[in-house]
C-alpha cells in the first residue's frame, strides 16, 4: 500500500511535469510536438504520425551563467493560422501560397531573476519551421549568447549530403555523401534520404542580425546548432527584442519536392523595398573566364583583361545577342598587391589608366547593354566599409544595376574595427559580424538601386524575398573550379547535388555555358566535367535570375547553333516543376517563362548515361509547341566525346512523351515555343 | 635491343590471345563484349559506355575433369536482329516488342577431344539476356554438369535486395536490404540499386530441363553461379544437344523501370499451345482462410471446411458476386495424417464423405462458378505422379479448370524413384529433377485444358508465354504469414519489395483483400500489418491473372463498400504504368482493363506515410473519367487506426492532378469509369 501511495505520488509528479502542445499542419500531413519536461523545452515532429525529430532539447546558454535551457514555465500558449497567395517580384515560380498553422509558446522561469523567451512553430504540409523571440523583458536586455542547444535528433542512420563546417569562412567543398553516423560539422542546408524514402533538408531562413547555425553530430544520429562565433567566442551579441533565424526542417517524399518546397521564402518577411521597377533579372558575359584560363589577367600588365577595347568587344557580343550586361573584373586598382592577404589595398572608385570608364559606359549605352560592378574586397571590410557609399555612388552615377560583389579570404578571419576605432582580427565569413555587414551591403546597394551578385557571401536563407535586389550569389564550388590546379575540377555528380543543397537556400551565380570544354591550349591538364549539352541543361536546371553565359566571345562564335539556346533562355520563371530526380544522380526540371507561354527543360546525369521517360503534361493543353531539342549525340560521353551533339526540332503537344537519353554526365536542354 | 625483342614479343602475344566482340542495344543504350583471352571465355556489360558487369567469366566444369571454361578458340561469329510484337494470351500488357541484337559466339576447344559449346548474347535496350548452347557433337553426349562458373561482377558495393538460398526449397523469406557486400547465397531475382541510382536485376528465363541459378557471393563485388544440385551434388544430368536457361541482366534509371521491362518474357518461346480458349484469367474466393485463423481445418472433423455446404455457402457469395470460381482445400483424403513428413498419403480422387463433389459441381453450374481443384502433394512427388493423370481427368470431367497445386515441403528434400525403380531421397524444389517435374505437372494439365496455380512452387521464369496454362503461383510470403506464429507477420515494407524482387520473374499470388485485419477473436496475437485500404491496392500493385479475395464472406459483407472495388477490379490488363516508386518505400502502378477504357490504381507504402503527386495522364485524352477513390482516412494509422477510410467520386480527366495520401502502411485504390 505505500509503495502504491508512492508510484502514484511519483505519476503525478510526472504528470504535472510534463506538458505537450501539438499544432498540424495545414492537410494533417505534418504534426510538431512542444513539450515541456522538467523544467526544459522539447520538440518533436511526425509525419502521418511518425517520427521525423524526435523530442529534441530548446533553449540557450547566455554569458555569466544564464540560463535559457531550463526552469521554464509556460506562460501562455497560442494558435493561429496563415493561408495566403503572394507574388514573388522575380524567381522561379510567381505565385507562392504561404499557408501554415502556428503555435507559440511563451515561457518564463521559475528562477529569481527569470528570463522570458517564446518558441514559435510554423507547420507547412511541406516541413516545419521554428524560432525563438526574445521579448523586451525587465530581466534581459542587453546579452550574449554563447551557445545555442537547439537539437535535431533523426530516427536513424539516414543518407546525408553535406559540406564541412572545419572554418567558418568558405562553402566551396564537394558534397559527400555519407551515412548520417560519418557526418562532421557541417553547414546548412543538409539534406537526408531515410531508409523509407523520405527526404529531409534542415536549414535555416530570415538569416539576420545572428550568427549562422551550423550543425554538429553529438551521437545517436543527433545534430546539434553549433553557431559561428565572433573573434572573442561569444556566439551572438544582441539585445532584446530580438528573433533568432527560422530553424526550417524541409520534407518530401522525393528529392524533387525539395525543390518545389518554397517554406524558406514563406518564413522571410515580405517585399521591403518600395520601388522594385529598377530590379531586373537577366543575363550577362564578361571579362572574367579568361582570367581563369591563364591568358588575361586581373592585375595591370600586358594581359590585363578589363582594358577600354576588350570591354568594348564584350560589349559588341552581349549587344548582338541580347545580354544585358557585362561584368568586368579587375578593372579598379588595387589588384597588383597581394590582395588576397591584404583586401585594404583595393579603391572601388579608380580605374586602370586603360579602362576608360566613361568610354566604356558611353559605348554600352549606345549598344543598350550595361556594365556589371564588380566589388572584390579581398575580405578587407574595414577598407570597403569606409568606401562603400562612394563606390556604390560611382556606379549609380554612371547607371550601372548590378554589382558582383567578391569576399575572397582564405585566411584566419576578417578584421573590423571594434566600437574605439581599434583593429579586431579573425571573423568569420558566417559569424554575426559579417551577416551584418552582407545584409549592410545589400540594404545600401538598394539605396543606389544597385542589384547585388555576391561571391563568397554568406548563404541564401531566403532574404531575396525581403530585399528583392538580392539576385543571386555564389555559396558552392562553381563552374571556376575546372580550370583550377590538379584534379580540382567538379566531378560529373557536383550539379546533381547543388539543386538538393545549396539551392535549397536560393538561387547561385555558378556560371555555366563553357563551350571550349578542354581548353587544351590554355590549360591542357584541366577540363570541364560534362558533355557540351549538359553545360546547356545548367541554365535551366540550377536557377538564379541572373545567369552567366561564361565563356570566351569566340568559343560561342564558333559553335552559333548551340549558342542559340544560352540566347533564348530566360532568366526569370512563372512557374517550375521537378519530372524526376535522384539526388546526386539525375534531376529533370522544366520552367515556364514569366514573359510567354514558352517553357524550358534541362536534365542532367551524373557519370552514369541515362534514359529518362517523360511526358509533356506540363504544357498548355490548347496550344501545340515546336520543341528545340539540344542533346547528347548517340555516341556522347563526357571522357572521350564530350562535343557529339544533336539539335532537332519537333511538334509536340500537353501529354505527349518523350524519352531523355543523356550521355555520362551529358543532358538535354529543350525550348518548347508555344505556337 | 633484346629486351625490345623480348617486349615485342610478349605483346603479340597478348594481342593475339585477346579477342574482342561487342554488340550494341538497338538504340545502343546498352553494349555487350565478349572476350577471350588465353583461352577462357568473358563478358562485360555496359550502359552508355560505362560499366555495369565487368569483366566475368563463362563457362561450366562437367564430370570426369572435362573442362568448358578454357583451351577455347573461336569457330564462328554472327550477329542478328529481332524486332517483333507479339501478343500476350492474358497478361499486365497486351502487346509487347521484342527487340533486340544478338551476338552468338561458337567456341571450340584447342585441345584433344575438344568439345563445343556457343554463347548466345541479347542485348535490349532494358537489359542483356545470355545463354549457353550445347550443340549435337561427337565428343560430348550424354554428360553431367558439376558446376556452371558464370559470374556477375559489379562495380561497386550496390544496395541489394535478396533472400537467402540456405536450403534449395523454399523462398518464403523476408526480402534483406543490405550491401552487396553482405548478401549470402541468394535466389534470384536477386534486385540491386547502384550509388548512381541505376537499378540492376539479376534472373534467369525460360528454366527448363536445368537446374535453378542461385547467385553465391566470391568478393570483389562478384556472383557466381550456384546452381541447385541433384541429391547426389551433379548440379545438371543432360546430353548435346541442350540450351541453358538465360542468364538475365535487367537495367533501368528507375525502379518502376525494371517492372516496365518485359525481358523476361521476350526471353521465353511463343505460346506452344493450340488451343488457348479456355485459359481465363479471373478472381475468385475459397475455404481457405479459416484455416489459417483455426476456426476451420482441412483434416476431417468437427470443424473440416471442405464441406458440402460450405462450399455451397462460398459457390452462393461467388455467384452474387460475380466471382469466377471457389478454391476448395482439404476436400480430398489424405489430411487427417502427418502429410507435412509424408505427402505420399494424399488421394487426387477420393472427396472425404463430407464433401459431394457431385452436388458441389451442380450447385456451381446452377450458380455459374466453377470449382477451382487443389492438389496438396506435401511434396509426394512419387504418389502424386502415380495419380497425376488420374486426377487431371477427374477435374476435367466435372469442368474444373484450375487447380492449385501445393508442394509444402520444409524437410530434407523430396523422394523420387531412379530409373530402376528405387527410391532416392533428398532432392530439392530448386533443382532438375523438380524444376522437370513441375514442367510435367504443367504440361499435362494443358492437356486436360487446366490452368495451374502453383504453390511452394519453382520460381518463375517467364514459362507463361509459353504454356499460358501456367497462370499464376507463390513463391514468396503471402497473406498467410499475418496468420502465423509470433511477430511472423509480413511487415508494412514486404510489399513494396516483392513487385522488384520475386514479381520480376511472374505474376504471384498473394492472396489479398484481408478484411478483419486484427481478427482479434481467432488470433488476437496476430493481424495483417496494413490499412484496410493497402489491401485493396494490392490487387493492381502485385499483378495475377488470378487473385483471390481472401477472407471470409461475412468479413466482406461487413464493408459492402469497401467490397465493391474487389468486385469491379479486372485481373487481366490492357496496358502498365508504373507513376512512382522506391523500393522498400512506395510504389504506385496503373492498369488499364483489357476489356474495357477503365483504368485501375493502385498506391502501397511501407511504415511511412506519403503524400504523392499524380498526373492523370495515363488517361485517354477524349475522355472523361469518373473516379472512384478507396483513399486511407485523415486519421488512418496500420498501428492505430488501420480502418479510417473514405470513399468518394470525382470527375477527371487526362492531364489532371491528383495527390495520393497514404497512410503508414496505407494505400489507395481507384478504379477509373470511362464516361
Amino acid at each position: 500500500m505505500r509503495n502504491l501511495f508512492i508510484i502514484l505520488f511519483l505519476l503525478q509528479f510526472i504528470i504535472i511535469n510534463s506538458q505537450v502542445y501539438k499544432v498540424n499542419s495545414p492537410e494533417n500531413i505534418i504534426q510538431v510536438e512542444f513539450i515541456l519536461e522538467e523544467g526544459k523545452a522539447y520538440y518533436s515532429v511526425q509525419r502521418f504520425g511518425k517520427d521525423v525529430i524526435g523530442k529534441s532539447i530548446l533553449g540557450y546558454e547566455l554569458e555569466n551563467n544564464v540560463s535559457l535551457k531550463d526552469n521554464f514555465v509556460i506562460e501562455a500558449v497560442n494558435e493561429s493560422s496563415l493561408d495566403e497567395t503572394w507574388e514573388q517580384v522575380w524567381g522561379e515560380k510567381r505565385f507562392i501560397r504561404n499557408n501554415y498553422n502556428e503555435l507559440k509558446i511563451d515561457l518564463s522561469q521559475s528562477i529569481d531573476n527569470p528570463k522570458k523567451i517564446s518558441i514559435v512553430f510554423r507547420v507547412y504540409d511541406d516541413g516545419v519551421g521554428f524560432r525563438y523571440e526574445f521579448p523586451e523583458q525587465n530581466n534581459l536586455e542587453k546579452f550574449n549568447i554563447i551557445d545555442e542547444i537547439t537539437e535535431f535528433k533523426f530516427t536513424g542512420n539516414h543518407t546525408s549530403w553535406w559540406i564541412p563546417a572545419y572554418h567558418w569562412n568558405r562553402y566551396e567543398y564537394l558534397y559527400e555523401e555519407t551515412p548520417l553516423s560519418k557526418i562532421d560539422t557541417v553547414h546548412t542546408p543538409v539534406t537526408f534520404e531515410t531508409k523509407n524514402g523520405l527526404f529531409i533538408s534542415i536549414h535555416e531562413a530570415a538569416l539576420t542580425d545572428f550568427s549562422s547555425m551550423t550543425l554538429e553530430p553529438v551521437g545517436d544520429f543527433t545534430l546539434k546548432t553549433n553557431l559561428v562565433p565572433w573573434s572573442d567566442g561569444i556566439k551572438v551579441k544582441t539585445k532584446t527584442p530580438i528573433k533568432s533565424p527560422w530553424r526550417t526542417i524541409q520534407i518530401a517524399d522525393n528529392a524533387g519536392g525539395l525543390i518545389e518546397s518554397y517554406l524558406i521564402l514563406n518564413l522571410n518577411e515580405p517585399n521591403k523595398l518600395e520601388d522594385v521597377s529598377w530590379i531586373k533579372p537577366g543575363k550577362y558575359v564578361g571579362i572574367w573566364w579568361g582570367m581563369h584560363l591563364g591568358i588575361e589577367t586581373w592585375g595591370s600588365g600586358e594581359k590585363h583583361g578589363a582594358t577600354t577595347e576588350n570591354t568594348k568587344r564584350y560589349l559588341d557580343f552581349a549587344s548582338k545577342y541580347g545580354f544585358d550586361g557585362v561584368l568586368v573584373e579587375g578593372w579598379n586598382k588595387g589588384w597588383d598587391g597581394d590582395w588576397i592577404a591584404n583586401g585594404d589595398i583595393f579603391n572601388f572608385t579608380e580605374p586602370y589608366d586603360d579602362f576608360d570608364i566613361d568610354e566604356v559606359i558611353r559605348y554600352g549605352n549606345e549598344k543598350g547593354v550595361r556594365l556589371i560592378g564588380h566589388h572584390e574586397t579581398g575580405g578587407g571590410i574595414i577598407n570597403y566599409e569606409k568606401q562603400m557609399d562612394d563606390a556604390y555612388k560611382f556606379y549609380e552615377k554612371y547607371g550601372v544595376r548590378a554589382v558582383k560583389s567578391g569576399y575572397v579570404n582564405h585566411g584566419n578571419g576578417i578584421k573590423r574595427l571594434d566600437e574605439n576605432g581599434n583593429v579586431v582580427k579573425g571573423e568569420w565569413h558566417h559569424g554575426q559580424f559579417m551577416v551584418e555587414f552582407y545584409r549592410k551591403a545589400l540594404t545600401e546597394a538598394a539605396k543606389h538601386k544597385i542589384m547585388i551578385n555576391a561571391h563568397e557571401p554568406i548563404k541564401a536563407t531566403g532574404i531575396r524575398r525581403t530585399y528583392p535586389n538580392m539576385l543571386t550569389r555564389e555559396g558552392a564550388r562553381g563552374q571556376e573550379f575546372n580550370a583550377w590546379g590538379e584534379n580540382q575540377g567538379n566531378p560529373p555528380e557536383h550539379t546533381t547535388i547543388l539543386p538538393f543543397t545549396r539551392l535549397l537556400g536560393g538561387p547561385m551565380d555558378f556560371t555555366p555555358g563553357i563551350f571550349d570544354l578542354l581548353f587544351e591550349e590554355e590549360k591542357p591538364d584541366n577540363r570541364v566535367n560534362t558533355t557540351l549539352m549538359k553545360q546547356l541543361a545548367l541554365y535551366v536546371v540550377l536557377y538564379s535570375p541572373l545567369h552567366m553565359a561564361a565563356d570566351l566571345p569566340e568559343n560561342y562564335e564558333a559553335r552559333l547553333d548551340v549558342f542559340q539556346f544560352i540566347v533564348d533562355v530566360p532568366t526569370d520563371w512563372e512557374d517550375t516543376k521537378v519530372l524526376n530526380a535522384e539526388i546526386g544522380d539525375y534531376i529533370t526540371i522544366v520552367r515556364r517563362d514569366r514573359n510567354s507561354e514558352d517553357w524550358f527543360l534541362g536534365s542532367i546525369t551524373d557519370e552514369e548515361g541515362r534514359n529518362l521517360k517523360i511526358s509533356l503534361n506540363f504544357l498548355d493543353k490548347n496550344r501545340t509547341y515546336k520543341a528545340q531539342i539540344y542533346r547528347d549525340g548517340n555516341n556522347a560521353d563526357w571522357k572521350t566525346n564530350p562535343y557529339d551533339y544533336v539539335i532537332e526540332e519537333k511538334e509536340v503537344k500537353f501529354g505527349n512523351e518523350m524519352t531523355l537519353r543523356l550521355a555520362p554526365s551529358g543532358g538535354t536542354a529543350i525550348k518548347f515555343i508555344a505556337q
